[in-house]
C-alpha cells in the first residue's frame, strides 16, 4: 500500500469569535486572533490517499481526478474567501483551523468517490509554525 | 561594508477594491482578490540595512534596537488585521503588496534613528510566488 | 523507540508509458508526463528507521553506515540517470513514483543489514507538491 | 480527534563524546561531531498534542498554554546554551540527538497538565536532512 | 519604484554534451551531467518586472497578463520536455542552466509588451544549492 | 553575465564576547550569545561568481574546481567547529556573522584563481531570519 500526499495552497481571512460567549471571554480566549475585522493566512491543505498500485497504470490515483475533486469541494469555495462571511459551514462554527480540518473532512467525505483510494488524512499548516490534522482512515 | 538581512513575518487581512472605480471594473481589475469580504496571508516582512561594522561590537546594528523598532512602527499595528479597516494609511489607498511596501518604507523612513546604518532594501514575501521590494538606499 | 529519517536528494528523468497500452491510451492516462522524450524532476528520498537508543553510543544507526548503504544501493544507481533507459528494474515497469518507491523498497530491504535498526518507512518528494510513501515496517 | 503541531526553533552548540570510551573508539564513533571545541545548530522542535476539539473554543489546546508550557521547560533552559556544559540531564549522557529527544520527552512527561490534550509526538530537525522523533502517545 | 518577482516551476530533463568536443572531453567536463540518456530538474524560475506603481490600480504589472505572457513564452514550451529533443533553441546549443538562462531572456524580450513595466532580472533554481540570474534591466 | 550562486551548510558553534570589554559590557551587548559556553547555528553560505558564459562549455564556471576552492577554503575549516577555539581568524575578533563574511571574503580573495569569474557576493543564513551579505564585486 502506497500514500500519496498532494498539497493545496489557498489564502482567507478569518475571525475567531464564539457568538455564546461574551465579548470579554472571547478577547481572553482568542488574543489578537479576535480582532473585529479580522485578519488571514495562507493555507496549505495536503490531502493523503492510501490504496495499491493499480498494475495497469502504476498508479494510486489519477491525480487530475483527484485536483478536480478536491478543488471543486475545497479550494474553490475558499480560496481568496472570508471563512466567517462567505462558508456557510462557519455559520455557527468558529473557524480555527481545527474546526477548519473537521469542515473539509466532512466536505470530502460525502462526496468522496467509491472507485477512489481511501481518503487517509488531511493536514492543514496554518502557518509554517502550526500544523493541524486529522487521521481519516488507514 | 555588509548588509544585514531580517525577517518578520505577520499575518493580516484585504480587500483589492478602488472606491474610485465602478464595481465592473474593479471586478475585473482584481479578480478574486475583489471578493467582498477580502481574504488573507501571511505576508512575510524582511528588512535590509546597510553599513560598516562597528569595531567595538563587530556589528552593524543592534538587532535588539532593530526588532523593537521595526515592531511598534510596522508588525504591531499590521499582524493580525485587516488592513482596509484596522490600517490608516489605507483609508483611500488600495491594499496592493506594491502599497503595502510603500506604507512599510514611510513609516520605517520617518522614524529611522540618525545613529542607525542606513535602511536599504524592504522586500515583502505575500506568498511564496508573489514577492514585492522596494530599494531605499546603498 | 526512536524513529531517525535521513534525506536523500537525487535528480533523474523518466517518461511516463505502459508498454501494453496504445498511444492514445497512455496520452490520456499520463498527459504531458508521457511526452516522448521525458522529464525530470529533483527527487528527495527521505529513509526512515525505527530502533532503540543504544545505550553506548547514543544513537540508533551509524549515519555514516545508513549512507553508505542507501547511497551504492539507491542513490548512486539512479542519480543523473533516466529511470526508464537506465534502470534495469524499469525495463517493463512504468517508473511512476509509486512504482519507484516500491522499487527503492525492495532495493533496500533485499540488503538491509541484521544488525540495522528496522527499516520503517520509504518517502518521495516528486516534487514539492507529491509526496509518495510506503510504510515498511513499525 | 485533531493533532495540533506546534514548532520550536533554538539554537546550542554539543559535543558528541562518551566519557566511558577511549578518545580513539570516540574519533572513529562520531568522526567530526567529536571535535573537542563542538559544534552547534540550529535545531527545530516540533511538539505534537492530540485530542478531541473543545465544544466552546473550537479548539485542541490553548496555544498561548502550550508555549508557556514548553518555553519554560525546553526552549529557554536549551536555547543558545552549550548541551555538555550548561544542560545537567546531559551531565551523564551524551547529547546525540536521540537523547535531546529523550530528555525533552521526559521535561515535558513529568509536568504535563492533566487537564491537557495527550503529547503525541516529539519531533526535532537537527539540520533540513536528519529528523529524529519519539511517538509518545495515540 | 517597485521590483516585482513572480515565480514559476516547471519539470524539464536535459543532457549536458557538446557536439563539437570528443565523448571523452564531454565526459571530463560534464560528469554525470554527460550521462548518455539524460536526468532531470524541478526548475523554478523567477521573473522580476521593476516599475512605478500605477496610481489607479496600485499595482505594477497585471498579474494575469504577466502569467499568460511568460506561461505562453516559456512554461508551456519547456514544462515536461527534454530540452535537448523538445526545444528548437537547444539544437546547437548545450543545455545547462546559463544557456538556458539566456534563451528565456532572449524569448521574453523579444516579445515585452511596450506598455510592460521594464523586464529586470531572471533567475533559475536548478536545485536549491545551484542559482543562475541574469540581470536584465533597471 | 550571468550570475551563478552555489549554496554550502555547514554547522558551527560560537560565543559573542569582546576580551576588550567587561563582562557586564559583553552581557548587555550580545545577551544570550554572551552565554559562557556558546552556541551553535546550521549557518548556509551562498557564494556567488560572476561572469560571461564560456562558449565552449555553456558554463559560467566549473563547478567541480569552485567547490573544490570554496571547501577547502572555508567549509573544512569551519564545519563542525568552534570558531572562538577553533578557528585563528577569530583570536582576536568576536565572531559575529558580520566578522564571519569578513573573514571569508578575506579567505577567498587571498586565494581565487586568476582565471576564475568574479568573486561577486558572499551570503551567510546565519538563521533563517537573520541573513548577512558582502558585495566584493560586480
Amino acid at each position: 500500500m502506497i500514500r500519496l500526499t498532494r498539497s493545496y495552497p489557498f489564502s482567507a481571512s478569518h475571525r475567531l469569535h464564539a457568538a455564546s460567549l461574551s465579548n470579554d471571554v472571547n478577547a481572553d480566549l482568542y488574543g489578537k486572533c479576535n480582532n473585529p475585522y479580522g485578519h488571514g493566512h495562507n493555507y496549505v491543505m495536503e490531502v493523503t490517499v492510501a490504496g495499491d498500485v493499480q498494475p495497469r497504470t502504476g498508479r494510486v490515483v489519477d491525480l487530475g481526478k483527484l485536483d478536480q475533486l478536491v478543488r471543486s469541494l475545497v479550494v474553490a469555495p475558499l480560496d481568496h474567501r472570508n471563512l466567517n462571511e462567505d462558508v456557510a459551514d462557519f455559520a455557527n462554527v468558529v473557524p480555527t483551523t481545527e474546526n477548519l480540518v473537521s469542515v473539509i473532512q466532512t466536505r470530502l467525505k460525502n462526496r468522496w468517490p467509491p472507485d477512489f483510494p481511501k481518503l487517509s488524512r488531511i493536514r492543514i499548516f496554518e502557518t509554517r509554525k502550526n500544523i493541524f490534522e486529522v487521521q481519516v482512515g488507514a
